[in-house]
């Protein structure tokens, strides 16, 4: 139940019961393109524009999911789905054709941890016994939202990154998997004072740390307790001051710490700077290469920590800071 | 529990520990005004654009909402928070300087209803025994993320609504009060094909007629029983769609539907056209004049349901439709 200040430690376990990654042609290249379920060559995936290319990467990832933990999308009692996109369009436009309850979340780039902590809670609680988590995003229609549109052919400066195409899915199950969720800690809105929104490693930092550092504390426990310690998108910056960050604080995660942004591409032979990032970055590298290392036993336990730079234009052109946040996800293979 | 397709039942009842309702000015001359907590005049409330305001009435609303319930905010254990601003800078920059763990959520007028759902489980299950649930909208925001900056000067057509400025807060609390949150039931998204984003109360019509229909199915009661079915911002145009639609599946709501965009504004006087909109809408008018009737128990249960359109520029400019959600929460008064 509660834990300490911010987490919850779950008494009925909640199970991840299958998962899915389908990912673009970019990522399906990178160091980690073979641990993805599914490659759509296609960036506008047949559709008329990024955004529902967007879309159809979150339906597409929910089918395979729903596939792979053989149940049908009316055994989902929940959808508990969001994407970078403003209104969450890239979101609505996948599910409205499916006839499940959705609660809609906007965490950023942390919506797949936001995702899994909503559905471990319903689970465990047993207001559900399937729930599905799903999150996307789109090279097309981040740039599109966030920056400069594709068709500018914008330079791009060495602290930014390059945002992943493609959807992740979990189905969170109260019945018995390999993979269990033993526990979560929410964090709060850390604002640093970063502006620039091309350096959101160094914005999502201090979120990261705070959230690591407030579950280390709550369950009591060293970094070495995890595998690994895996952020979502943090990228070469943010990765350096979030260990600097959590040193100062005594603890060391630097022998246990991935961030999913790093492993995702590989910037000399893909050109992509300071690393992967967007919703999909964290949530189909855990549901391809995260989730198999956990059920090949090469890891035991993990905490799972996307991370979420908080801006919009409007707020990034009034000249406001990007606030960050990040919540993490303690995932544990079955004895 | 789970009850029925889409619902809840409470076993152990969260309660409405506090609420508190900040408007501007136009939202306090209209019919609902002596029920608010707090008016600002100032449209930017002291801020220097309309985004920062918004977030200035969200971190308002929060204030009131604890001293009225004699609690800090450290006492908060979550809070469930959402605008209808692309990325939820609104919340953002409300909740920045809060060491609350937040869950971002989008489910654009719907929010509260969703807010309310998760708080409640939330504390339900004993995870929490102190939530927040806070939601916004303004006028000069929406309108400049929307449609046209209020500078502009646009012709509104006689459809379109007015978006509320304000925002509603809520505790809800494992502690005993007046009035409980005895269940819910959460929406699907209904697409019915409307086009036109100045239309809003046709667009969510059928998710709102759809959630109580599932609502009424799922604890076999008849609308009766409810002494007020409450929607968000149907306005004139979207609850006479509403009242047919649950008129041809056999349910009778003419008697008790009440609709917080229709009560919120006088037309005659205010120029508000099909009424009012927003996050902030139903959320001020619930937190405002609904819990005051349920206080004074003119009323003894109600069945609260806000509306969300689930649109944004890009999707309207992209030729696509509006499809709706709605989120449905039982409120009953104790004995």
């Amino acid at each position: 139940m509660q834990q300490g200040k911010q987490s919850v430690l779950f008494e009925k376990t909640p199970y991840i019961r299958s998962c899915s990654s389908v990912v673009g042609k970019k990522e399906a290249e990178g160091p980690l393109g073979k641990y993805f379920d599914k490659v759509i060559e296609d960036p506008l995936f047949g559709q008329q524009n990024w955004e529902l290319a967007e879309s159809r990467f979150q339906q597409e990832a929910l089918t395979i999911a729903l596939e792979k933990g053989k149940i049908k999308e009316d055994q989902l009692r929940y959808l508990f789905a969001g994407d970078l996109q403003g209104q969450l369009v890239g979101t609505t436009f996948a599910m409205r054709d499916m006839n499940v309850p959705v609660f809609g979340l906007y965490g950023a780039c942390s919506t797949m941890g936001e995702a899994l902590s909503l559905a471990s809670m319903v689970v465990s609680a047993g207001y559900a016994d399937e729930v599905g988590a799903v999150t996307s995003s789109h090279l097309g229609s981040a740039e599109k939202n966030f920056r400069y549109p594709l068709e500018y052919g914008n330079q791009r400066p060495k602290s930014s990154t390059w945002t992943v195409t493609g959807s992740g899915a979990f189905i969170v199950s109260s019945s018995q998997g390999s993979v269990r969720i033993k526990g979560i800690t929410t964090g709060v809105i850390k604002d640093y004072g970063i502006k620039d929104s091309m350096n959101m490693g160094a914005a999502m930092a201090p979120a990261a740390a705070d959230v690591i550092y407030q579950n280390l504390q709550d369950f009591d426990c060293q970094p070495e307790e995890y595998d690994k310690i895996i952020t979502g998108d943090l990228g070469t910056v943010g990765q350096e001051i979030l260990i600097k960050l959590l040193k100062d604080n005594h603890y060391d995660i630097s022998k246990v710490h991935m961030d999913c942004g790093i492993e995702i591409y590989d910037d000399k032979s893909q050109d992509t700077h300071a690393g992967g990032s967007g919703c999909a970055c964290s949530a189909v590298t855990l549901a391809g290469y995260g989730m198999e290392q956990l059920m090949k036993k090469e890891w035991n336990k993990i905490l799972f920590v996307p991370t979420g730079a908080l801006l919009s234009t409007v707020s990034f052109n009034e000249g406001q800071t990007v606030p960050g946040i990040a919540h993490a996800v303690i995932l544990e293979r079955q004895a």
